[in-house]
């Protein structure tokens, strides 16, 4: 599958553009003419420019209001046809999108569009060019593809075909089925996008809130399949409209463009498996298969020296053992039933306590390492002694690292084996495993740890939601395998707080006795989160709780959650530099993480550190 | 009128949002449940707490999905809603805010609600509370006030009345006509909010979009004057879900608030005016009247030492004298035709250049001082020697200071006398006036810098726009006076580009020939910012220009636009510190500021910083 990208995904000049474009591997790129006006590049030096990259200039775009226009306008239309095919011809593209008219269209009359199209299709010709007319969502008299594949059939001309944009198709909810019935030869083009199902006009969503392909909404397998049974093989091409990657280093988020490029082709393959092997001409390497994760191998905390006392007496609080130090690096091993946290004291300046790594359980590590690889996932180097049981690891977009692991027989990972006092789970453990991990997201690259998680870690976005902080809303986005056997929270704080940042890195502990296991915390002198008063008023009220079971949630400061499967029942520790534990009780079923309690819990955490300042 | 303001509006915790709202000079708060249950104080403590602080709590809110369920359900909700009456009595709140039915309604049977609301009622009163049912625009059964008012008249129950907020009314467009017909003791509550015009689903826009009045697109004044025609003289109060107020300075987002409300007493006071006296118990103070300014009367650039030279040379390159220095301050003033910069030499430490000050003319200046102290805005403190014509300042949102003054009769202001050279307004000068400023502004107060405008510079918002620069989107927002005798450009940068900002601030005179005055600064020397040959070959495609036209004005570097009544022609000069400036001539009526332009501009000014750093 032959890739590209728009200019106008990335942010920058024209020539960071393309360098940005070429170093994250893709064949070609369109260009976006706003991005050619402003550059001081003249067209000679962009054309040779990209020869040097390596890359192909795919698609000039876009030519606007063209047809079903006055004559006059339409003279005038040619003109400006003509200046824009020399210079196509002198920057080597071959191709020009143009958009269904949006403002000077006067006729809804498809006879007059087709003559218009015609006359540019000769025009085209004559300079060795062609034209890929593309049905706008909001094109004034057309604005549906099937609309547009009869004009394009009516015109019947060498040089007019098509672009296939999926947001103008599945924006409008249009099924795109019939993009089989169009011959494979009149698709010149076409760029694939995405966007979270927002209801809102179609243009401020087109031009605001597009993502890369597995950041949204949009069912772009099935897309993907009719495509490849159209028997189309040119360019995938990426056009995103997005105001975060408009900011953002037009390198990191090229990479993270590629990276939705290569997951749609697993998608595109998946489609081709199911259906035959026709689209094989479009020579689609699958990605190497990777079943989700069953649970979290370990979680690692790094702490400068004299920091991690805090976090090993909090451990010992909430009742996990220490299992000692490995026998040959600089870090120790905690653990409680299935939940294992290593502490790394390899780093004297690392900071406060935070979470530097996890470790997911999978069936076939180097599987999931070679298919991260292959999504562009930088690879974690990873000193390993004699004997050692191999871990590969990849860094995340929050720069977090990622390591893929596998659970022994007997249960543990065959690493625990290489601490001193390696732990044999109990089987009355009140803490059984990581419920979750909660990881902080930059404003920069949200979407991509979005995409990270679904295409390297095989999790699934689950519906998102904002949760009031003093300071502002924090987006929660819940990343899960399947029956939640891993759920990873991403969340979203507020971009701006920089000097107030929303402290929302934490590991959450399943356990099956959330009292008992309080009330050992509380013995053990375990620093809880205090909650108020107003809150327990609250639950009561809206609960109808037995007066003695809402009295021992208000004694030992558990908060509680309802939900039409069972009940929650959960408690915090205090922070601990940048990360905090939660011990959680799932009954019955519960599927959520107490939403509800979490602005009670940020108001709390701020108010502790307003007092701490 | 009595203000008030929802807990909601504002950051922080319950004792930071009651001690910013009282600093602001509000009268009373609605407290939002939420920012309750996660406070630590108990009810007294926040009771003792307002009367500390001189405010009264008004209301406790949102009480939800109540009315239309089943009877078992009712029960539950009866106990809940005893529970918060028992609660407001010790908070010392006797208004409760009902929304209508989101979630649990099982009955659109109006006779149901009216007799669930009635049991209602009497619980209330039994608790001596009452109860202000509000039609959420989204509502499951009931969405529209009338349809409320029609219930709440046949519920027809003392402790059972209506809360009306603007913006569940004019969201869904319904006429506030109605208003006028709901007996004035049954409107318990007013919120008002004002919103930007966004076509998008109404939950989104109400929690996230949500603006005080005079920064959105609502007719708050038509819906005032139903509201007094009404015979309403309770309170008016602020209920605005915002994503920037919920994470900035409380205490300034108070301020704005109150600003907002002051200016919305002007309109009410305005419709009062209209429709004879029946209102006047809402007892409006009128804010002193004043007209818009009808031009600059100067604009003040600060520079440290070393750095103004660059500021001179640049003015005097582009037409401007050198009116010497003030005779007793350490400013230097700069004119040509009816544009004045002041340099300010006072501060050696001042940074690089920067517009501090603008000058506005009014007819009024001492009208104009007092109505901005009533909209709150401070005071800029300020010496004045012996004979000099008092300047009275205030300090806008961004920081940067206003000043009222005042064009003689010889059309320049009485203080230019107080320069060594007092220049004369030559007739044929090149430039005439300053045509516009562009600030930047930070994402924090940009809502509350329109309000500013449109309130205490009498200033009207014009349709914004979004502005692609190489590191993102700029939004820009044009508050005009009529004819454009004073326009402002409020630029918005993208938020989190600290380390890379657009440089957004600039000052562009308008000139009866821009050719001659390009033609003018290139002898003198100027350093105008470059623009490329993909611009003008762009231009040429676009407009059929004559060959000799666009050969100038490649040639001048100037930059050309048109609309439907005339042309454009502008250049600007290269950036001196963080302000650059520009020369603009608009013929026959040009009523834009080339807006297709600036993402060239803004290419062109990043690759020079770029290049330079």
């Amino acid at each position: 599958m032959k890739t590209s990208i728009a200019t106008v995904c990335l942010s920058g000049t024209l020539d960071e553009k393309l360098r940005a474009s070429a170093a994250a591997g893709f064949d070609g790129v369109e260009i976006f003419e706003p991005d050619f006006v402003s550059s001081p590049l003249p067209p000679r030096d962009v054309a040779a420019l990209a020869v040097d990259l390596g890359i192909t200039l795919d698609l000039y775009q876009p030519f606007r209001d063209f047809e079903g226009v006055s004559e006059e306008k339409l003279r005038h239309n040619l003109r400006r046809a003509r200046a824009k095919f020399d210079l196509m011809n002198r920057l080597g593209i071959d191709t020009m999108l143009l958009c269904s008219n949006v403002g000077t269209a006067v006729s809804s009359d498809d006879a007059l569009a087709v003559d218009q199209l015609r006359r540019l299709g000769d025009v085209a010709a004559d300079n060795g060019v062609r034209v890929a007319y593309e049905a706008l969502a909001w094109g004034r008299f057309v604005a549906d593809y099937e609309h547009a594949a009869r004009i394009v059939r009516s015109v019947d001309h060498p040089a007019v075909g098509h672009c296939l944009d999926s947001f103008h198709i599945l924006s409008r909810g249009w099924d795109p089925v019939a993009i089989e019935t169009i011959p494979a030869d009149k698709i010149f083009f076409v760029q694939m996008a995405d966007a979270p199902g927002l209801t809102m006009d179609l243009l401020s969503w087109s031009r605001h809130h597009r993502v890369f392909p597995g950041e949204g909404a949009f069912d772009l397998a099935d897309f993907m399949g009719h495509l490849l049974r159209s028997g189309y093989d040119g360019p995938v091409s990426l056009e995103i409209f997005n105001d975060t990657f408009r900011r953002t280093d037009p390198f990191r988020t090229a990479i993270d463009a590629m990276r939705s490029l290569e997951w749609l082709q697993e998608l595109a393959s998946e489609a081709l498996d199911r259906d035959g092997s026709e689209g094989a001409h479009m020579r689609v390497e699958p990605l190497p298969e990777m079943d989700p994760p069953v649970g979290f191998n370990f979680v690692e905390i790094r702490a400068e020296d004299g920091q991690r006392d805090r976090v090993r007496t909090t451990l010992y609080q909430l009742g996990f053992d220490d299992g000692g130090s490995h026998r040959t690096k600089p870090v120790e091993l905690w653990a409680q039933g299935g939940a294992r946290v290593v502490i790394n004291n390899g780093d004297a300046t690392a900071g406060a306590p935070a979470v530097a790594a996890l470790g997911f359980d999978v069936a076939d590590t180097h599987a999931a390492a070679e298919r991260a690889a292959r999504l562009l996932a930088p690879p974690v180097p990873r000193e390993e002694g004699a004997g050692d049981e191999p871990l590969l690891g990849v860094r995340a977009p929050d720069s977090s690292e990622v390591f893929f692991g596998r659970i022994g027989a007997a249960g543990v990972p065959a690493w625990v084996a290489e601490f001193e006092n390696a732990p044999v789970p109990a089987a009355d453990s009140l803490v059984t495993r990581v419920d979750h991990v909660n990881l902080a997201q930059s404003w920069e690259y949200f979407d991509a740890a979005v995409l990270f998680c679904t295409s390297v870690l095989g999790l699934d976005p689950q519906p998102s939601l904002d949760v009031a902080a003093p300071t502002g809303l924090v987006r929660s986005q819940v990343m899960s395998a399947p029956g939640g056997a891993v759920r990873l929270v991403l969340n979203l704080a507020p971009a701006e707080n920089v000097a107030n940042p929303v402290q929302a890195q934490h590991v959450a502990f399943a356990s099956t006795d959330a009292v008992a296991a309080a009330k050992r915390a509380r013995q053990r002198g375990l620093s809880f989160l205090p909650i108020g008063d107003n809150y327990y008023d609250d639950l009561d009220s809206r609960f109808d709780l037995d007066p003695a079971f809402l009295e021992q949630l208000r004694e030992l400061q558990l908060m509680y959650d309802r939900d039409e499967r069972g009940e929650f029942l959960h408690f915090y520790t205090e922070s601990l530099g940048s990360v905090f534990f939660e011990i959680v009780e799932r009954r019955r079923g519960y599927a959520g993480y107490g939403a509800t309690n979490a602005p009670v819990r940020l108001a709390a955490q701020h108010t502790r550190r307003a007092g701490l300042s």
